[in-house]
């Protein structure tokens, strides 16, 4: 099988990961019968100073016409609103439909206190539907936006959050090593204000995850109120398997589980759509570090990982994921933000190496 | 000076606390020259159930002409959404116009990182204007909710957050041990998604907070994405003196705070606006604890405290602040959250002995 893959480094250290994440797939053995293509494309603060957009309409349609799925690095936001600039990746995941994004966070489980979730987001509505307007009053300037919540993306997001449940259980019952008992999903909401909206959304997966393939799987599910769930985030994560949460608590959820583990740059995230995903490091494009060579690349190795198990590849996945950890836990070749000394370029051989 | 304080102590444990706030009122020294009076008031899922109304319009009535400020303890969310059901307190915010909650997150200078911040959460608009409205489309149900953000609001509650980081310098200077040099407003949003309604409170709270008097005693001013505030806020929160944000995110950055210090059995706020507060534990309504006298009543005493700062009666507040610190220094008498065995009289009687 040949996959083809897009390649958006994007802006700042964007430009450093990417490459790596092209190198770890082009180095993958042989015996798993995948080859790759790779299309350079354009998006990013970078973009749009040079072409005034931020996604370029060939960027789209390149993605949808002609790859499998694809790496995106990090854009740099301008510091104040400028006039036609808006996030490129918030647009690419509603243009491609990509409407889940899946971010694992994961220490090793020999550490003091193993952590081992996911977060699964809605990617395509809530309040990133940027449906705003702005009015005056006597008072001065109001603003509103819409917050936006259907039971179509409600129930696939609820149904993916079930099957990565299941797919997890799947793997601990393989023998993998777990700190979970059974496969649980936490709906997490804010429908004690919202009844509409996160009462939607609360019902619809509450009735997804009720469907008799979970439950004869015995996938345990529960709620959450956002603000006690950022709570409980930080107080006990090892309780947490699968969390799925609309978008912008998704949103904050996935940074503030990202804080648990050492550093933004191991935590990688999925986009997800039908048969199409794209990998992202979710750390940002770290102006202050760029053009050092020193930016972490474990983030999107994982994300390049990542974005093969939604591509149903999870044999070349799991080499990618092997590769890493071993990296991690012999802890001799480690980037600054690790506490290492190592530059981009000497963790990815040592990845390589391992692969 | 007599002031005349609404007890609204709800459900759950919430009728267990605020008695202990009583007490801890009536209990302070009379050279203070302070005098208290008493209201005890309705509200909650109890008095839902008795009245069909959680919020009894006299509730509301005699607080606004009859007292100087209130305590309230805590109320319970119905499972499920029961139609008349609304919560009490966010309806109690709106129509005394208390547009600003505050919450205080502190542990001792002598931590091993410790941490002095407060959360200035906009208490009246974002989504909790709760206009909500559902409608059928060919794919299922949609509904919207809408986020409404204006410069008045905005430009309150930067100008409340000002206020308190002078307030916070003034007792620094006093003498007092801190972990900061100078005072700091973080200002919280999601500009690079919300461009026009968080957009509107960003510069806003930029303008209120370049007013002279804030400029000319060195308040520093920055800025955080929500989702990197919460990373952040679990990081490096030793680095954070007061955040100022919209409604909901405030709300879930309270909540990120609290986890920050040992129990949520600790952590004050209060409702404020001109001239009136009400001071609320952080803490729910416990049914898990409830009828077994052990709730922890310092949250409830930090609040009775934080709310007589805000009538400007700083003077009884550090009375009580000092007395319950006495308490925690000694770790003698502590609540079984915080690993201790005593109940919630040891420890109020234990604080009232301080006093
Ligand atoms: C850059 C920003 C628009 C984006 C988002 O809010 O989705 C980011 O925080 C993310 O999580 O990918
Ligand atoms: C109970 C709930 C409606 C409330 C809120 O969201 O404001 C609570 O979380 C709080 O912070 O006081």
């Amino acid at each position: 099988r040949t996959l083809r893959i897009g390649l958006i480094p994007g802006d700042g250290i964007g430009k450093e990961v990417i490459p790596a994440g092209r190198r770890i797939l082009e180095a993958l053995p042989a015996s798993l019968g995948l080859k790759f293509e790779f299309v350079d494309l354009k998006a990013g603060w970078e973009t749009f100073e040079q072409t005034g957009v931020a996604l370029p309409e060939e960027t789209v349609s390149v993605l949808k016409s002609d790859c499998d799925g694809a790496l995106f690095g990090a854009v740099s936001s301008p510091t104040k609103a400028v006039k036609g600039y808006s996030s490129p990746i918030v647009a690419l995941r509603k243009k491609l439909d990509l409407y889940a994004n899946v971010r694992p966070v994961k220490t090793v489980v020999t550490a003091p206190k193993p952590i081992d979730m996911v977060i699964v987001r809605e990617n395509t509505e809530d309040l990133y539907v940027k449906e705003e307007k702005t009015y005056d009053t006597p008072q001065g300037k109001v603003a509103e936006a819409i917050k936006r919540i259907s039971q179509r993306a409600s129930s696939r997001i609820a149904t993916m959050a079930g099957e990565i449940a299941l797919r997890r259980q799947k793997i601990r019952a393989g023998g993998a090593p777990s700190i979970h008992n059974g496969p649980l999903v936490t709906i997490t909401h804010k429908s004690n204000v919202l009844s509409q909206t996160d009462g939607l959304f609360r019902s619809t997966a509450r009735e997804a995850l009720a469907a008799a393939r979970f439950q004869d799987s015995g996938v345990a599910v529960e709620e959450q109120i956002v603000d006690s769930m950022v709570y409980k985030l930080f107080r006990q994560p090892e309780a947490y398997d699968v969390i799925v949460a609309p978008n912008l608590y998704g949103d904050i959820l996935s940074d503030g589980a990202a804080a648990l583990v050492g550093s933004l740059g191991l935590v990688p995230s999925a986009n997800v759509g039908e048969g199409f995903a794209i990998g992202e490091p979710c750390h940002g494009s770290a102006p202050d570090i760029q053009g050092q060579g020193i930016a972490n690349p474990i983030a999107t190795l994982r994300s390049a990982a990542l974005m093969l198990e939604f591509l149903n590849e999870e044999a070349a996945a799991a080499k990618i994921y092997a590769a890493v950890d071993g990296n991690l836990e012999e802890g001799k070749l480690l980037s600054p933000d690790l506490g290492g000394k190592a530059t981009t370029e000497e963790v990815v051989q040592d990845v390589l190496r391992r692969l």
